[in-house]
């Protein structure tokens, strides 16, 4: 697999709390230039970032980040926004403490109402594999395929761990069909993000990807 | 100093992303039980122990947490949010990027907006000094000083390093009368949480401060 094959299926993403607009700007320009699949940017830079690519590459964000414990109400909110700024992708957090409580039904509702919040646009849900049981990991694989979002994803970046090709092919065996697959956080190779797509990874979010195409 | 007087200004804190809320109510009762200012948790669990405290304790939250880099828009939804389901304190995290940036009237007016929608419940102001440049942290006190705001907070507690005794006294020499400190992130022993109080801290954030009681 080539790297430009590789680079057209990456989340550009710059999620660091003290990112600037002169930093997301250069991010935005790489990822035209290089042929990503989006930006993933924080909410705050959304509008500018949307206003500044002009339709020349998606704009994600992140809602609900990294934590994944805001209200319901506060995802909903933060979704709306994102969009009305420009937001053509959402990758949201679950609530986890609630996936470790077995409240299964709070964690359904929650996506699809950050999915009708959507407005058509592509929902992602975090489902923070580092945290989670095998049990745990297979369980989400069901509500998200129930839920009517768009993906499943792996990691934050912000936790213990991220992608493996181990939770790619876990996932694989368990989502519906229509559910694709983001792998995020750790990559820090062109091996590493060649051996999560042959895992069956349809995205990779990743802040290196571009830097190691420019090796 | 007592450790029962360095209790009394503990926000006692969990702020897991996979806390449940066993663990949170738990917390809540170690709070009543040893005096702390108040229990500090995620927003999803705020209603929840609200009800359960009944009054007993004081509820505190954090908003745009640990990032800072959520919209103005969904900081003022989310304390408005936090304010209505029982929250007596809002820990809300500024935009590290805008600071960067030298934003100064943005963050300000964040802050200020944060402040209206807190419908005169307490608000801490966390500025993460560990990302900061000292002229970034006297700016800070300033722009807080200015706000409106109660108090200013060093750390999350989910960056690279937390409060210091040496920031606590920068910010004693720099904020306004009636501007108090919190001390938050990394406190792990007694002693450290005396050296905080000395240096002029007025409150302490911790997740550990009860079980060191307890020794």
């Amino acid at each position: 697999m080539e790297i430009r094959e590789l680079l057209a299926v990456t989340d550009h993403t710059l999620l660091k709390p003290d990112a600037t607009w002169a930093q997301i700007r250069a991010l935005c320009d790489e990822g035209v230039r290089f042929g990503t699949a989006s930006v993933c940017i924080p909410p705050s830079f959304v509008r500018q970032a949307a206003d500044y690519l002009d339709g020349r590459l998606p704009v994600c964000t992140v809602i609900g980040f990294p934590n994944g414990y805001a209200t319901t109400a506060a995802k909903v909110f933060e979704t709306q926004d994102a969009v009305a700024n420009g937001a053509d992708e959402i990758d949201m957090v679950i609530h986890i403490g609630w996936l470790k409580e077995q409240r299964y039904d709070a964690l359904l509702s929650e996506i699809r109402a950050v999915k009708a919040a959507c407005g058509g646009k592509i929902l992602k849900v975090i489902v923070e594999t580092c945290l989670l049981t095998e049990a745990e990991k297979i369980r989400m694989c069901e509500i998200v395929s129930e839920s009517g979002a768009d993906f499943i994803k792996t990691s934050t970046g912000f936790s213990q761990g991220g992608a493996t090709p181990e939770d790619i092919r876990l996932f694989a065996a368990h989502v519906a069909p229509h559910v694709k697959i983001k792998a995020a956080g750790g990559i820090s190779s062109v091996a590493d993000a060649r051996a999560l797509v042959e895992s069956g990874a349809d995205r990779l979010g990743s802040s290196r990807m571009v830097a190691l195409a420019q090796k």
